[in-house]
């Protein structure tokens, strides 16, 4: 289980309690990387109730933007670091007005120069009707590409739906 | 065969097709609960078509919010009870400022000390963009989580896709 | 490899990129039928980008609305023809006023009498919420019976997923 999983699935399907588990069946020590930003009551209210659910095996970094240096500070051999999510992290990123193309890039290429267990989170947004506005287009095509990216490098993807894993890759 | 399957697809997916196909293949005698309410021509339409497509094998139940009280009413043994779809009734539940998670786990409680085949046919919605509208992401996560919270208590769990189905789990 | 094969995804799932591979696995002629019509600029880019990314082994056809005699006139058994996407002749039917039932009734039943391969790329758009709008709802049904339509004179059906396919029948 040495390597760089890739957890997908659509909202409350169960990828991060997933995902955890895997983080929590590979090593004694994890790090969770947050990339959610309390920017509205709903969303502190979400990551208070995500900490909870981590105990203290567990540390806490949070990181909306600078992730591939939040991943490289953490990794090794000895522990899991789950990053949760990619989909918070591109959204960061499009708000700041940030080149998404080049974040992309860097983080793929410095994931496949890590050791240790990296086990990442993120969302598929593409399987509903074209949106509206093109703001929506256009971060529906930069999270379909960042997955098609990720994957690319991850020794195993998975598919949850219900809470239930789909081996895509691995 | 025995026990509970939840079939899980998107909109016009044929989950509600393979659902009544599986029903049909467990037992001679079939219960259609049907959850929707005919609120507005489309949806009158729509019951019409499905009804029209069962024969005379199968008898209809409409119970748009007592849902666990009519499984539980035509559960036995020798037939086989189908339930399309969790979707309107989370749907109905919301409308009538029901408590859902209190009706969720009286569904799935209930569920895991009946006999029979019973059969659930839910959507998934989690895979497009967040919703604009709050109302629709209070929707998307109840979704989210019942189909999980029925996926756990299920023997068999499928997605279909174009009329094909995936297994899940069982 | 030869006959049908149906490749689904969502937005930016990597499907296209997939399709193109399989057409080039079975044969050195490939036959492009392109269904999108450069209605605006970001429609236009995204079709010079896709011809750019195919090489002189391929030809392309534009047919936005005469689909099956498109791909008649194209198919043989020594060559590969791809059609790139029913999501968008979907489309361009319902902008026309077309019947739509009558069209892809034509299409399924011009598939099953063609020889050689045929490789044709399609759009889940059913898995988040109903649409807000009737035209919304129009289409997604629409697409979701064609998909099925279609899947079911196919001799394999791939869901495609971050780059990565998931055989769902063959």
């Amino acid at each position: 289980m040495m390597g760089r999983t890739l957890v997908i699935g659509g909202a409350r399907s169960g990828k991060s309690a997933y995902a955890k588990a895997l983080a929590e069946s590979v090593a004694e020590h994890r790090v969770f990387i947050a990339t959610a930003e309390p920017i509205d009551l709903e969303m502190e209210e979400r990551i208070a109730r995500h900490r909870a659910d981590r105990d203290r095996t567990w540390s806490t970094v949070e990181e909306p933007v600078e992730l591939i240096d939040a991943i490289a500070a953490h990794a090794s051999s000895d522990r899991s670091v789950l990053v949760d999510c990619l989909t918070l992290w591109l959204s960061n990123l499009l708000h700041r007005g940030r080149d998404v193309e080049s974040a992309a890039g860097g983080l793929v290429s410095g994931l496949t120069s890590l050791q240790g267990h990296v086990i990442l989170v993120s969302n598929e947004v593409g399987l509903g009707l074209v949106p509206d506005n093109p703001a929506g287009r256009v971060f529906r095509d930069a999270q379909g590409r960042l997955n098609q990216d990720v994957a690319a490098v991850c020794d195993r993807v998975y598919l949850v739906t219900a809470g239930l894993p789909l081996l895509l890759k691995g």
